[in-house]
């Protein structure tokens, strides 16, 4: 929804972004327009029910009022639950409660440790970590794992061995097959690997920090802040942001396959800058742009 | 700013204008985004001291934040003046204290009671007055008029009396001119008069009404809510809003020189029937659109 930093521009809203798996929605930080953008984007508000907060800062943060007035004025009745730091609770409520109207839905906060790695959400299909990060305020990004898939059955295996129905399930979670004689059939013979688990990691505002590698390692996508150019490494450091190349270091260190840029200070007009230093070091690098949509 | 209404779309973002006279900038009205479009259309912030809220619907007001936190971050140091019903303060505290640095500038809350007439601003060029509404919640518009002028000197009958110059500040607001001997020339030989002062009116949301009609009378501009057609009347009468043809009948009553329309419903995509039906009442009638300039 928006893929500039604090101070938004007409092609760059404040930070916003959108997870979806499965059909469910997954909010990403909600600056200033993100609901502008939802509806210019067409993007379904039907299962949008939960909404990740980084940090505290206003340009990551203030568009969840008019986001939930307008889902209000759309009829909704489902909870939303939004994760951040304890603090949003107290400095949003007084809004909240002065224009909500008795009838609509429940806003549910839920307090995260930005400073912790924590599994702070998990459903059927996915899992959300917190991933701890250094900025002026508490502030951690978040790491979108899907949950580990079922493994494949070999359809003419388990017909050659007459497997009865009853036994599949287990299979498909990597048991082995055990008949009423003992007679045993390793899952290898059965089955065929799960398919990879996906992973989508959103860092944001950060000095430099190889910390986070660990974690976000072999991710499919990364998305880095990069507020800056490398020829404001100093400016990076006092506000406690990184650098295009910074966030390219990061990417090779972590291995994973794809990065994209964003949150970029409004002081560049020019944007090929970011992502050339960027590929200088890892190739497959993107610039975030309000409205980009990328599948994988 | 803005020309829509509660649910802003990538045209029609909330409902925010800016008046400008003499270099001073005044806002009306701060809804989501605004910050981002004052950007947009380059309007200048250094002079812009004053905002006035004409009532607290998140459409009208949330926009506040973002304008602030932006406002710091460019290193504003004057006061920042904002007048609006005396919850605003309290809903907007928490939020305010906690994005904002100590060394920043202060932001002045002057309640304003909207059920009354009166005058809530004045400097050398202008002064600002409350209108009644009627909606939901403690409404009024606003009415910019202009101080009056001084009367321009006739030099030529200036020069043919020999008034001295110390004399002449009294003369340009309307005194006769005395010398020494007790002669006499009345003010009328040796000015002509000022110029008319402009005037704008600003109707925010409301029901119809005429109550407004003598306070707005003659006015250069008047910008009238017109959230629905008036075939969907009923539903106006509802959420006690007006329709374009109830805003047409205003402004011809009210005598103005230009009626603006706008604070459309997101219901309606295509803006031409708001315009036809208002036309037929009052032709000098234009649609409010995102980036509208108009000079009076």
């Amino acid at each position: 929804m928006g893929s500039g930093s604090a101070l938004p521009t007409k092609n760059n809203f404040h930070a916003s972004q959108v997870f979806e798996l499965r059909g469910r929605r997954y909010m990403i930080d909600c600056g200033e327009g993100a609901q502008i953008k939802l509806n210019q984007y067409k993007v379904n508000l039907s299962r949008l029910d939960n909404i990740f907060i980084s940090h505290l800062h206003s340009d990551h943060c203030i568009g969840l009022m008019g986001l939930i007035s307008t889902l209000a004025m759309l009829g909704r009745k489902t909870d939303l639950n939004i994760y951040a730091y304890k603090d949003l609770k107290e400095i949003i409520s007084p809004m909240l409660k002065y224009f909500s109207d008795d009838d609509s839905f429940n806003v549910v906060f839920h307090d995260i440790n930005p400073n912790q790695k924590a599994v702070i959400y998990e459903d059927k299909g996915l899992k959300v970590s917190t991933i701890p990060l250094k900025h002026r305020v508490p502030t951690c990004g978040f790491l979108f794992e899907e949950q580990q898939g079922e493994r494949h059955l070999i359809k003419s295996m388990i017909e050659a061995f007459d497997i009865p129905i009853k036994d599949l399930k287990a299979i498909k979670q990597g048991a082995d097959s055990v008949d009423k004689e003992g007679f045993i059939v390793p899952n290898e013979r059965l089955t065929t690997p799960a398919d990879p688990i996906r992973k989508y990691a959103y860092i944001s505002d950060t000095l430099y920090t190889e910390k986070i590698i660990n974690q976000i390692a072999e991710a499919d996508i990364l998305f880095h802040e990069s507020t800056f150019v490398d020829d404001d490494r100093q400016r990076a450091k006092e506000t406690l942001h990184t650098t295009a190349l910074q966030a390219a270091q990061i990417a090779r260190k972590a291995n994973v396959k794809q990065l994209i840029l964003g949150h970029f200070s409004a002081r560049y007009r020019d944007k090929k800058p970011f992502l050339k230093e960027a590929k200088s070091i890892f190739e497959n690098t993107i610039l975030a742009e309000d409205g980009l949509q990328l599948e994988f």
